[in-house]
């Protein structure tokens, strides 16, 4: 009898009848002589509804309180599981996440998780019983509840996973796995059997939405392997984990693409020390987060920062930077927005040479302007027009062959 | 400094506009210099949206998990009624059931208020801060969340008043006091400035739905006053209290009425010991609430055993009897259905003669049949035709000046 841990999340539980159907997936795994641990979202977009509520009651609704509203997302979609589940003649009991032992520090809003106490869990499993878990919330010392942030549930699954020694963890979700390039933009992008943390880590945060990144990063951490695949269908998911195979290394396994980027570039900057430092703690302060940096090298003491945001934050951003630029005597702050980025990711990349040569050479061929080239241990990243995004895209996936399985995958 | 424990109902925190409408008429308390103490019921009609939602998912739910997601309710309403009040720049904290030391048995579903351990609210109330909580829920000693059962919130408010020693309780809801009739049926009828428990325990067992009875009958054992009001205006409610004043003794104080009562007859049983106790046992396995009983002298050792259900309840009865009345050798079962119950209701009138026959000759004055009739200390109840019950109380409005306030009444 082995453990599983599975999370569903919340388009797999959006309505009575999906809960009946993931109760009916559980329950044939739990006669097969399966223990069970189920993670659940909040039904459909009952988090989103919650935050409108708030928005109605208040502008700056207090993350106390927020935490508390949102916590009940899960609650609802975990009792409806467990009663779907008894309704089938199958024991199952529903745990929040303080009942689940799910400490984390008091940031909330975006609470880390600090230690998991899975005694109940334990407990309740050792009686023959499916343990069907809140995911993203947790709580503190003082035993107020926080949340995990947004897509925490992924986090609550592999945490758990971790506690209590699982190994592995399966993600269901509405797509069936990670693919080379997202299907909607380029119809011949092909699921991946496998992929490494690292990998994936670069797809998620790229734009590649499947999964959480902090899950990804613990499930790395603790050695979790993490399948994702869809609650709708039986067919086999991606599994990610730590081993690289020698038919995965050295070959671009992915392309995530991002349509809303907006860059900022400060002129004639005086090439001094901590300059860099100065422009994005103020930034950070302000919670914006700064994506790609480039700086050039100088010329007479002077230098060039642009970096990317995404669009959204360009706003906020320029008045923020205008005043550095001002206090750092630079000589103008220069802003873009419509741009979109555009990367490929394979572990290995970065040690063959050739890759990022074939890259610029596929876009120039395509007429694909590029604006600015970053580069990561195992992911090479181009910001060119929006426009030009998905015709990138497309060029990449057929240059490096994508869609064409590796030797020894499916 | 004295605190105030006030508790809002469903349809006064119904959506975000009546939010903030009651966090400003708590802000307002607050800044005269009340500790406030609030609970809340759930928005609206969410706890049978959450019911429904749970009767698609399984036939018969768990009541540990149905309770789990009812508790979710509240959870919603004090958390936004806690950021309204931030927003107003009230210091606020909403406590669930758990937090706020609410302990129950383990009675899911219609759980029972073994203990309050107000530690947390009285630290919060001492930093300054509104204490919100979560009514109609509560916890067991294993951390599992209970509900007290329906019109529940009314019992924690003034289970927290007792347990805190506030000596008074005010509870808003959708009207503004308790009338000596049903407002909708006698436009004459009147808002009682005071009454008491006992009195107001009989006008709500019979059908006067303003208030919890579980919360009068707390009120009485702990000599809480009860206020009733509306929280859409300001009018004075009604005090619901323990000193009965010379004016108010000896006089009838209100009529209740019930349009929905169903009448079964156990014909010719033989009068020996026990013979009653046997048929109510089954009817109270089957969870069904016997209402007025009646029990013919009996004539040549046999007797008629009469007694009234709720019509919902008649169809899931009469099979039940049917078993008993051919176990105890009675002739048959006849069953009625259609009819209704009207009751006076005063302190004092057992002992004072003359209210049972100024009641009966008004109704028959009036053309209306007497079906049965019971008496307890302080009410006069008579079984009529349905479509005569509206007619029945506005004929005894009258015979007993309802419509009058008595000598020191306003």
């Amino acid at each position: 009898m082995s453990l599983i841990v599975q999370k569903y999340g919340g388009t797999s539980v959006a309505d009575a009848e999906r809960i009946r159907s993931v109760a009916a997936r559980i329950a044939a795994r739990h006669r097969a002589g399966d223990q069970l641990l189920v993670v659940v979202s909040a039904m459909g977009d009952t988090t989103d509804r919650l935050q409108a509520l708030a928005r109605e009651i208040s502008e700056h609704p207090e993350a106390r309180e927020l935490d508390l509203l949102f916590s009940t997302g899960e609650t609802v979609s975990m009792t409806l599981l467990a009663m779907a589940l008894h309704a089938l003649d199958v024991e199952a009991v529903s745990l929040s996440g303080a009942q689940a032992g799910l400490r984390t520090d008091t940031t909330h809003g975006q609470a880390r998780i600090v230690k998991v106490a899975p005694e109940r869990i334990q407990q309740e499993l050792e009686r023959g019983r499916v343990v069907i878990v809140a995911g993203f919330q947790g709580i503190t010392e003082e035993l107020d509840v926080t949340t995990l942030g947004r897509g925490g549930s992924d986090t609550t699954a592999v945490a758990l996973a971790a506690g209590l020694g699982a190994g592995r963890c399966e993600i269901y979700t509405d797509v069936d796995g990670v693919y080379t390039a997202d299907p909607r933009v380029e119809p011949k992008a092909r699921k991946l059997r496998d992929i490494s943390y690292e990998e994936m880590l670069e797809l998620a945060a790229v734009g590649a939405k499947v999964l959480h990144p902090r899950a990804v990063e613990l499930g790395a951490v603790y050695g979790i392997e993490i399948v994702v695949a869809s609650s709708f269908t039986e067919e086999p998911g991606t599994l990610i984990h730590g081993g690289v195979t020698m038919e995965q290394f050295n070959k671009v396994r992915g392309i995530a693409h991002d349509l809303d980027v907006a860059k900022v570039t400060v002129r004639a900057v005086p090439d001094q020390p901590g300059i860099a430092a100065t422009i994005f703690e103020a930034l950070a302060e302000h919670q914006i987060s700064v994506d790609t940096i480039v700086q050039n090298a100088s010329v007479e003491r002077l230098t060039d920062v642009t970096f990317t945001v995404a669009g959204d934050d360009l706003r906020k951003a320029t008045p923020i930077v205008e005043q550095v630029a001002k206090k750092i005597r630079a000589a103008e702050v220069v802003a873009e927005e419509g741009l979109g980025k555009i990367s490929i990711v394979g572990t290995g990349m970065q040690t063959a040479p050739g890759y990022a040569a074939r890259m610029f050479r596929a876009l120039s061929d395509a007429g694909i302007n590029i604006d600015m080239i970053s580069t990561g241990e195992i992911r090479i990243t181009c910001i060119v027009h929006r426009s030009d995004v998905e015709d990138a895209l497309r060029t990449l996936h057929k240059t490096f062959e994508l869609e064409k399985a590796a030797a020894g995958e499916l």
